[in-house]
């Protein structure tokens, strides 16, 4: 069975086709949140840390760190800042070293730059995932040596130098290419964690058929594990949280073993939990009785991330979240 | 592709592989409700009336009729009452009277005492469906030759003398048996629509597995439609809808056709349009974008039966709702 084996500094998460799915939770990330640029410019860490316990404590069992941050204001005093080669490196050391401050979860390093990675996977302790790899010949030319070097898992998005296809054939294809170029670096197929890239079903009304029909060869023909960014499926529909959870279900009886994704959100946390449940990854059904009761405490008046610190909390950090910071 | 025609007095409804998932609407049935027992035995049909329109508003193209009451105040005045063979016809007459009175969609006769099957055949307006029979000899004998007779589909359950196996494999076995005895009667298989029995997941961790192999197995090798009491999978655990709402769409996923349910409940009928949606059974995202207006409609403080009716007469009574009784 394909098993992507990722570590912190003491838990071990495996993504797999026995396992419940691996929620990456997304957060982290300032490239679309201008309020987050602007406190990291200003070295306050104060949401990062908010958003590393919530989304452990939610049920994230990996957290993505993107160091994608632009600084507008550093950058009028210094040119050098209008460059994310010299941006990033460092933002990842820092974001890294402060998650790792107060969750014990293995990370998810996340950035289009180079020296970002490399910073990235310097600073994890255990066995980080990186992310990512696509088709494209000068990025697995960057990347896959990184990912032999420092002996991690991958995350590869199935486009390449002509973009990304609509046909589910091509993506297939570009999927089989980083596969076998990654062999040809000696990284095995069980360390690649492949995106199909999902399509908003609104645009594309195949985009929902297409992604359970490639997960499904990606598992059979490759035999490597998946992730996606769940929530681009219902982009532009109204109602969204609602086709987001009846999609992480199909997705998941299809094969799918991962999502990047924002696990403070109870609608899609319980649809996962129960397509956990009904795939038979959840022992005497415990995790869903402890859901329910945090689904309880949220029907009681408090909020999904609130009930869940209390169930994280009252189970001694089970899941990941460390007593004290540091 | 397997289809499987219903029709009411003027409405066509499909239950197949590249259709919207078919809503059998389970409410009118005194089997489980004693006050509604008690109301039909005083010759009351307002919660049937009602348990029709709300039904059909919120989404059921087609409404099962169960006959399975008990009348135990006419049981004491008169002994004959003790039996179903003559309390159910003339109730499954009445009922059938009733409901095709006020909503014009195909129903589905749903009797264990073939007079009453055959009396709802009689009064039945278009193309019904027969529900049900099982692999029990005795039973195959009694309602094939009325399936043969009117010409009806029949929903055909997978247990037999022997009783329900937990083993999946016996659980086709006797669905093809069904199949392969109907086909003696000059049956086609796809007037057959198969329940593949669906166990509750808390005391059976490999129940979702089942069904979703159950059914992919049925359609590829026996070209049959398939049904299910969809509530049973959730049957003793808390939060039960979550667990529905997740098990409609990986069912659906998996080839599942249709299910008999309770339609007025938000969360299970959003997980099937939304299902419809992923599945591209739902043109141009209209039906989704409909239903999403009702989900703003109960946000705003409707109920959903009230925000559904309210949508279904501004639609004109297109999903089936007749303007006047009768």
């Amino acid at each position: 069975m394909t098993r992507t084996v990722l570590e912190s500094k003491t838990k071990t998460v495996v993504i797999g086709f026995d396992e419940p799915f691996c929620v990456i939770g997304e957060r982290i990330n300032p490239t679309g949140r201008k309020k987050l640029a602007a406190e990291l410019e200003m070295e306050n860490y104060d949401t990062v840390l908010k958003d590393a316990l919530e989304q452990v404590a939610c049920g994230a069992t990996v957290l993505d760190i993107n160091s994608g941050a632009v600084f507008t204001n550093r950058m009028a005093a210094d040119p050098r800042y209008a460059d994310n080669n010299f941006v990033e490196p460092p933002l990842m050391k820092a974001l890294i070293e402060m998650v790792q401050g107060v969750v014990d979860v293995p990370l998810c390093i996340d950035s289009s730059v180079p020296g970002a990675l490399e910073a990235g996977l310097m600073a994890a302790e255990g066995r980080p995932l990186l992310n990512s790899v696509t088709g494209e010949e000068e990025r697995m030319e960057l990347v896959l040596p990184l990912v032999k070097k420092y002996n991690v898992p991958v995350v590869a998005i199935s486009n390449d130098d002509t973009g990304i296809s609509p046909d589910p054939d091509v993506r297939f294809a570009v999927a089989k290419k980083i596969v076998e170029r990654a062999a040809d670096y000696g990284i095995p197929a069980h360390d690649i964690v492949v995106d199909p890239l999902v399509m908003p079903i609104g645009a594309m009304a195949s985009a929902g058929q297409q992604v359970f029909a490639l997960v499904r060869r990606l598992r059979e023909e490759l035999g490597v594990n998946t992730t996606c960014g769940a929530s681009n499926i219902s982009f532009g529909l109204p109602q969204r949280h609602g086709v987001n959870a009846a999609f992480l279900p199909m997705a998941i009886g299809a094969g799918m073993t991962s999502a990047i994704m924002n696990p403070v959100r109870q609608v899609e946390m319980e649809a996962i939990r129960a397509a956990n449940l009904l795939m038979n990854h959840d022992e005497n059904s415990g995790e869903w009785i402890r859901f329910a009761k945090v689904v309880e405490a949220v029907e009681g008046g408090l909020s999904f991330a609130e009930a869940s610190a209390a169930a994280s909390q009252a189970a001694g950090g089970r899941r990941g979240g460390r007593r004290g910071r540091g």
